[in-house]
């Protein structure tokens, strides 16, 4: 079988999830036909199949290679104060949309009408953001039910801010961060005594600041 | 063919979706097959198909029923005061998703898997939502798009939060309650003055009350 061009079988995936990515970013999972990926990468359907056999596997190969990205990205500095590492923690996640635009856009479509495989992988990088957070937060007591609910609500509400400012036309870039750390700032501090994080003395000074 | 109880059609349509919902509340979609529900609904299969002859049919069924019920429980009365209108919308959520929760449950489990059909009808609901909020905060002048950006991910923050108490343990509803409309009016507050909506003189003044 002849290929154009010669590539390692790593840098060969990474190039066709790359061109897959482009062809989800804007179009939803059903749309998508996978063959469309051996016209655009210009190899063919054989070599296509031997990589990912179908639209699923491609797609959940995207989502496990977004995933462990976002997470790697994500990781913030536990020596800084807190109110800065959850700053970088969202000013990361930003840059992670903004460098890997079509993936996130890709996912974003594509997840509500893929498998549950893919569900979980996400669901899972949601449940590793929650645990940095509570953990980043409340370093030495238990986390609450209620803080843990508040904490998931909030990565929800910062996925889906991030992902409309891929496409929006007027609102920059530090409005979104400020829109984000404001939100899970003012509800942290916000929490009944109980479920408020022990580590809410810095934000209070610091968001006083 | 013989049915066990004679009912009328819609009658007999409500009772499937009814017992459909409490198949689909703690399992995924694929789980799920349509067969069970004629044995759990007492009806031949023939019957069962007659009124939803495939799975996804069935569950098309049950989230226009549900996105239909919710926005009519959510209305909110636009003569009253700004703060109480927001929070009579979140008070009026948690009261649709104590009162369907199974039918909550399987629209949250299952969206994930269904089809872009179902995927539309959800995001069209929280379009409503977004609209009404928007223009109960900003009744006068043009919501800047930042102000949706931010409505519509509280929206995704509110539901995550409403879904997630279902299962909880320990969090009360008030908690819940209390959560999403802090986290609500802490993040309009916060909204850079430009995206600021107009109502929030009133949003201040009881905020701080």
């Amino acid at each position: 079988m002849a290929t154009r061009t010669r590539m390692s079988r790593e840098a060969r995936q990474d190039q066709l999830l790359d061109l897959g990515a482009e062809l989800f970013a804007d179009r939803s999972y059903e749309d998508v036909h996978i063959e469309e990926l051996s016209e655009v990468a210009g190899v063919s359907r054989g070599l296509l199949y031997h990589y990912f056999p179908t639209k699923r596997a491609f797609f959940a190969a995207m989502v496990r290679r977004e995933s462990g990205r976002m997470s790697d990205l994500t990781v913030t500095d536990d020596t800084l104060p807190i109110l800065d590492q959850l700053r970088q923690g969202i000013e990361s996640y930003l840059d992670y949309c903004q460098d890997h635009k079509m993936g996130v856009k890709a996912i974003f479509h594509g997840a509500a009408s893929a498998d549950p495989e893919i569900q979980a992988i996400i669901e899972e990088d949601i449940g590793l953001q929650q645990a940095r957070i509570t953990s980043a937060v409340e370093p030495v007591g238990q986390p609450t039910e209620l803080m843990q609910i508040a904490v998931r609500s909030w990565l929800h509400f910062m996925r889906n801010a991030c992902h409309q400012w891929l496409d929006a036309k007027e609102t920059t870039r530090d409005e979104v961060r400020d829109l984000c750390a404001q939100a899970l700032l003012g509800m942290l501090l916000a929490l009944p005594e109980d479920s408020r994080p022990s580590a809410l003395a810095d934000l209070s000074d610091l968001a006083e600041s």
